[in-house]
């Protein structure tokens, strides 16, 4: 399994990723499934991946393949608008899946993958798209400022509660720690290095980012002071009524 | 959809459970999801649903005609063992799914139901189980002291960081509480009201109970208390290096 999500907010965009894969609970390995193109001044887009990783990395040489072919129809510098990299992405995985789709049938295993893929081209906004394995996508939006594949709900319910479009790029990056942190704790399929990239809006250029192990500390303190902030807000929730009385 | 949680702490149990199901979205209802089977000194019992709204409500019904009929072969008030009950439950369920399950096979629909029961019999200790739409069964244990059905997922990082063997009957309560409200908050099919019972270890009596709605006071000053607590546990992590720096 995996977890990855994006937040949009009106500064620019956070990514964070896990890095943990695995085919059955005794093959768990850890891969990368945060990828950054830029091209400065021009355009600076992020990748995330979840699912096959088989599909994933052959979508990821797909693109670098047709970044190389200076006769490719299509790749990621060329496409005017966002969602034309999206619908592009959409397709490779489809194309991919579709090739191995009879064998993988046979063995009940799946070639599923998603994508979200944000950024900014130059004179367009800021944008992220979710791509589903079927290849059609779908966008952040001001109601709904983030997008998450793979391993979604033990992160969800922070992202609900603090992600709206005036956070800050700073805040909006620590909830997707947290987020990425809760997902760690409840799905021993989702593990760290977390990856996190933020783009700031019309920079156009390469998204400040790092990777934090279990032993950052930047990491640490993260989670010893969430876990000691949140057990300060429970001792804080109201009492029943026979505790008052004592 | 619905979320219902069994807690079993060193000084009891603590059951909670949503109130909302649907068949589809265009049809949503309100249903109390919990049931109390008690004979005070004797054994005192707490049942919660979860799944097909006709498979639960039928064992329901089941359960009550065999504690009616002098001459059923099992009934709630016989088994010795609370897994006696818990296999008997189960053994209701897997009939009740059998007996409907061509017919609902034709309109791609599931009879599948999960059930949580707890309590505690006269001379024994008092315990919880999980009983799966299979009719096989777990118990919580030290390690794993609470049980999930149905939308588990977002109220489990909660149950994750607060809850140990050791934890108080009212902290066990807040805390499911919070587990079921952040899966309000992320899922629209899991709806007030709430309910709640907490079942005193060797009191064999009826545990106490409640009813909470979306205007509850308690209920809105436990939402109100966390949110304000969540937002500053969060204010207070970590600065990023050039945060710092301001």
């Amino acid at each position: 399994m995996t977890y990855c999500l994006a937040i949009h907010v009106n500064n620019g965009l956070v990514f964070a990723s896990d890095s943990r894969t695995n085919a059955g609970v005794d093959y768990v390995a850890t891969y990368s499934k945060m990828f950054r193109f830029v091209w400065p001044g021009e355009r600076s887009v992020v990748l995330l991946t979840a699912g096959s990783l088989a599909t994933s990395q052959a979508v990821v040489n797909a693109i670098k393949s047709d970044l190389e072919d200076p006769d490719a129809s299509f790749n990621l510098r060329k496409g005017k608008h966002l969602y034309d990299l999206a619908s592009y992405i959409g397709g490779l995985s489809q194309k991919e899946q579709q090739q191995h789709a009879q064998a993988l049938e046979k063995s009940n295993a799946s070639p599923e993958a998603s994508f979200i893929i944000g950024g900014q081209i130059a004179g367009k906004a800021c944008e992220a798209y979710m791509i589903y394995p079927q290849g059609n996508y779908i966008s952040a939006s001001e109601d709904t400022p983030y997008l998450q594949i793979g391993e979604n709900k033990y992160g969800k319910p922070i992202l609900d509660r603090i992600i709206a479009p005036d956070t800050s790029l700073e805040d909006a990056a620590r909830c997707a720690m947290i987020s990425i942190d809760s997902t760690v704790r409840s799905n021993i399929s989702v593990g760290l290095p977390l990856e996190l990239a933020i783009y700031t809006n019309d920079s156009l250029d390469e998204p400040w980012h790092n990777k934090y192990r279990a032993l950052s500390p930047m990491y640490k303190s993260m989670q010893k002071q969430w876990n000691e902030g949140l057990r300060q807000a429970f001792s804080g929730l109201p009492r029943f009524d026979w505790e008052k009385e004592d």
